[in-house]
């Protein structure tokens, strides 16, 4: 029983809809003819109307009891917006090309978090096409999109969506959004889909007409809380697992990442999170298909990528903020916030060597204790990042790191990232270094609401206040100053960025010891005096050494113990990269004691 | 540093407490003497100060910022109840004579719940010690005493509990525990302590003054949940663990039961359930001594129970609520509530084998899926029981099975709970077939409270209002009529049902088969329509069987198979146990065809 209407073999749509608490429900079918079929419950509490020889596109709401009416909570796409009839599509009829596609392997993907509406200038799905083989050319392969489920209005990031099933209206609907995953298998990109399951936007929110979607025993920082384990939570499960597959069946889509598991709140002997990776993993085995689940997880919990039969949820891999907030804090030397509990190039060591810093560790920022130990798990569950929506866009002024540390420092991030074992995502525009900001911005047409979120803006960052005024969310300007400035990307140390990029990439693709992922096959080495860290991986065929000086000043370091020589593979001081040049030793090898320029960032490889 | 007040080898005594957003707190000593002693604070927000010459039995308070003076959170008496001034207690001074004991191995534990009020006419701990001998003499080899903790006024089940830490006064207070112990371990009872760490009572809390005890972020069925993983839990993790170890060092328990446990929110990484079990293994085995922790858990969820390296918390053993509904539903009809969540003998044969009836299966009841397979975990994890305080007390007129079932029925019922391989826990009485009711019962001191309590009451069982109002929680008489009537022990069918327990708890402890609580060494065999169930449990060496006729019709059920010559152990028919006389063969065997009358238990051994 598939949510949402869904066309049945004889040219038929079937209607269903979970509305476990109402005594009458009708499908009220607004356009291209005016009619009111009624519909049937089952036990459960879902109804259902079988109605002929409708056309897609067709514009839909529910009556629910004989009075309001209200688009579908499944509804395909909101044509209209978020208060409008909803439009049935017949996923059916999109002419994928995708047959041959195969993802690459969780292990080989480097991510791109890509946001539709600030992508491009036109903020659609389609203009994202023509950009996705220079993407390729990078050596990209995986496209994170944030979220695309319809808001209100047409500026978001995604997070206030409320019809978790439509592919957003202003970036071109359900046939944009399968054209542009066509798009991307075809240039070989494995294409994963940002989902919110903790919570649903705060404008054009009708689920609670329907069913008992929320709960009153959990808070979230967002609002009521979704009901995944008290009374009648069956049916809201199935909403979003059906929901899961619905992005895996009808757009292709390759993963998802789950945004927030943490608000997800979930006492249950079955929590929601290993149900929907055994439903997942189930579908997905029937199809013969590699599916990825991420979760976002504030909770550093190894419970979230741990097997089942471990008592885990079995998610493939999830987010790792501290790797980011270790890089950040000794890069920036920033203290605010969250980055108080970052202290020191250490953390950047044990972000490297363990994955979590806070294993169990005390917060000073949560005034608590926090995580678990994950050195027991692969690094291929952990994806890292130096920049992302939420690092850059919750900032007052939105400011890239590119706004924040010298173009040096940028270098050694991508490197340190890129030559970890970890799954490295990269936010749209970082590989050039983009400069514009990336704003928090909404588009709700509620006064109230609109003023709310301005002020909960202002109250976030009243500690800034010396600073100025945050940019006004709602403001048409804010949107349109955080689109890319994609033009620049070529452009002087742009495209010498660019190109260290493409190379770092290259280099972690194509060398065993970098391709292969593991723990154990690393060593680090860090000296804390000096803020430098030198990284050694090895395969039995190659072995490869990074040093990286995060100090603004030039350092000497002393290894202890030198085997064979040494090429250089790349070194971010050299010209190509719009370097100062490079006080390194030559191709033939490295001293015992290492000199590092300030942020020099380098990669040697052993002569076999 | 240990919470409350500590005697320390000079003769002095330290008072720690834990009020990390308070600036100033002063000790007030009451008397003997009074005076006042200003405290020091450390970084983790725990104040302290040494006072010389102390007395045991010293009243103090702590004044709070240099205003209001309450008692101590962590004090180890209230001689004058929860609003007074908390009392010094010196626990090195109690005598112990229980140097040389061993609590038996938790396989072998036969429980008996016991509630110090009412188990007597004085409703102290003093008169527990005289019944001892007749309990072992039964077969009991481990008394569990509801909470004790210090509730208002002297009548209470013990959740209302205000001081987590004192030994109710009205009971006999600590020495009075103290003795009780020390008896029970002379005569062979290993001791467990109900805890509540869930929630504090209404009336008496002052734990808001000192600390973030509590969070908003969850709600509990009886009000604020306590703070288990938000900003300054560790203060809040640190209280109860202490607890927990102050229990099983000053008063000697061999085992904690924790009171539900599905109400102790904690999303984090590290739950406050392992880390308890964590630090009471590593106290215990410092202390080279068994300690048991039971969990009472809603949830059905093997986590409770499975080790830390699978996920799990690591609790020894947990109530298994699903049996006792299960066989109380069949004897009893009864389909009210979260009766309606059980069936048939089907479901009775399930919580024989696999423990959780409910195991990831759909509860009408509570509108949802519920639980996870438990076969993994072996049955000594397993607490069950055929009647508790809570199944006999929540009952509008707390009858106890001896009012609802026939006398065979309860005969039953013994045989099959007691011939189970789980963990058998008697509830005070039953085993002589106690008449009298178990009411629900406080004492508050608040008008308003005392209202609120009433009508709740009122309102939980307004669906039964054709039955009558039920007896008013706080009248005197509601307790007085709840006390054992313990001299009707012996009597009649009292004292043959009092026998027949005995030698089923002989049985138990005596064969082989039935000591080895294995679910391989048992096959049982289900007959749905006749009501009939045959477990046969074996070990090389031993093998036995028994019938049980859950229906008040006389049954024939045919064996697909005998082996075998087998004698009669026990039989609930017989003369002695005040039986009807048996229809059963004799000893030299049992046919294939066997005949049982109405709700008869029998168990036959096999002849070697």
């Amino acid at each position: 029983m598939t949510l949402g209407p869904q066309w049945i073999s004889s040219g038929q749509v079937t209607f269903t809809v979970w509305a476990p608490l109402r005594e009458r429900m009708e499908l009220h079918v607004v356009s291209p003819r005016d009619a009111v079929y009624p519909m049937d419950k089952n036990e459960q509490g879902y109804w259902q109307v079988t109605v002929a020889a409708l056309d897609a596109d067709a514009r839909y709401l529910y009556r629910l009891d004989g009075g309001e009416e209200r688009p579908d909570p499944a509804s395909p796409y909101q044509p209209d917006g978020v208060h409008k009839p909803s439009a049935t599509v017949n996923h059916a009829a999109f002419a994928w090309t995708d047959a041959d596609w195969r993802p690459p392997a969780l292990a080989d993907w480097i991510i791109y978090e890509l946001h539709v509406g600030t992508f491009t200038a036109e903020g659609t799905f389609a203009s994202v096409i023509p950009r996705l083989p220079e993407l390729r050319d990078l050596g990209i392969n995986t496209i994170e999109l944030l979220p695309v489920a319809q808001f209100p209005g047409d500026r978001n990031w995604g997070y206030d969506g409320v019809y978790p099933y439509a592919a957003q209206n202003s970036y071109g609907g359900p046939h944009g959004l399968k054209a542009l995953v066509d798009a991307c298998h075809k240039e070989g990109f494995a294409v994963v889909l940002d989902v919110v399951y903790n919570h649903l936007g705060p404008e054009g929110n009708y689920l609670h007409g329907y069913a008992p979607y929320f709960t009153r025993k959990y808070h979230t920082p967002w609002g009521e809380a979704l009901n995944f384990d008290d009374a009648d939570n069956g049916g809201v499960r199935e909403y979003f697992i059906q929901n899961a597959l619905h992005w895996l069946r009808d757009y292709h889509m390759d993963g998802l990442r789950l945004d927030a598991v943490h608000a997800i709140f979930d006492q249950s002997a079955k929590p929601f999170l290993q149900e929907l990776h055994e439903k997942v993993t189930d579908w997905s085995a029937q199809q013969d298909r590699q599916v990825i689940l991420i979760a976002e997880s504030d909770l550093n919990d190894v419970r979230v990528i741990r097997s089942r039969d471990r008592g885990g949820f079995g998610l493939e891999t999830q987010w790792s903020d501290d790797f980011h907030h270790a890089v950040h804090t000794v890069l920036t030397g920033e203290r605010d916030g969250y980055y108080a509990d970052f202290r020191d190039i250490r953390d950047v060591h044990k972000a490297l060597t363990d994955s979590f810093v806070y294993d169990w560790r005390y917060s000073v920022h949560r005034r608590r204790y926090h995580g678990s130990r994950a050195a027991e798990c692969p690094p291929e569950q952990f994806v890292i990042s130096l920049q992302n929506h939420d690092q850059v866009g919750n900032r007052m002024f939105g400011e890239r790191l590119s706004k924040l540390v010298p173009f040096e420092a940028q270098k050694l991030a991508a490197g340190v990232m890129l030559l970890s074992p970890y799954i490295p995502m990269i936010f749209m525009g970082e590989e050039y270094g983009e400069e514009t900001p990336f704003y928090y911005f909404v588009s709700h047409s509620d006064a109230g609401l609109i003023d709310a979120v301005r002020n909960g803006r202002r109250e976030e960052f009243a500690a800034f206040q010396w600073r100025g005024e945050p940019p006004d969310p709602q403001a048409a300007e804010t949107f349109a100053a955080s689109k890319l400035n994609w033009e620049s990307r070529d452009t002087g140390r742009h495209g010498a960025l660019r190109a260290y990029w493409r190379e770092l990439i290259r280099l972690r693709r194509t060398c065993p010891a970098l391709k292969n992922l593991s723990r154990e096959n690393m060593k680090i080495v860090c000296w804390e005096s000096e803020n430098v860290l030198y990284c050694k991986r090895w395969t039995d065929s190659d072995v490869v050494a990074w040093f990286a000086n995060f100090s603004p000043q030039p350092q000497s370091v002393a290894l202890d113990r030198r085997d064979g020589q040494w090429v250089s593979l790349i070194d971010s001081y050299h010209g190509p990269w719009s370097g100062p040049g490079s006080s390194l030793n030559n191709e033939t090898g490295f001293a015992e004691t290492i000199s590092l320029g300030p942020y020099q960032f380098a990669l040697y490889q052993r002569k076999l």
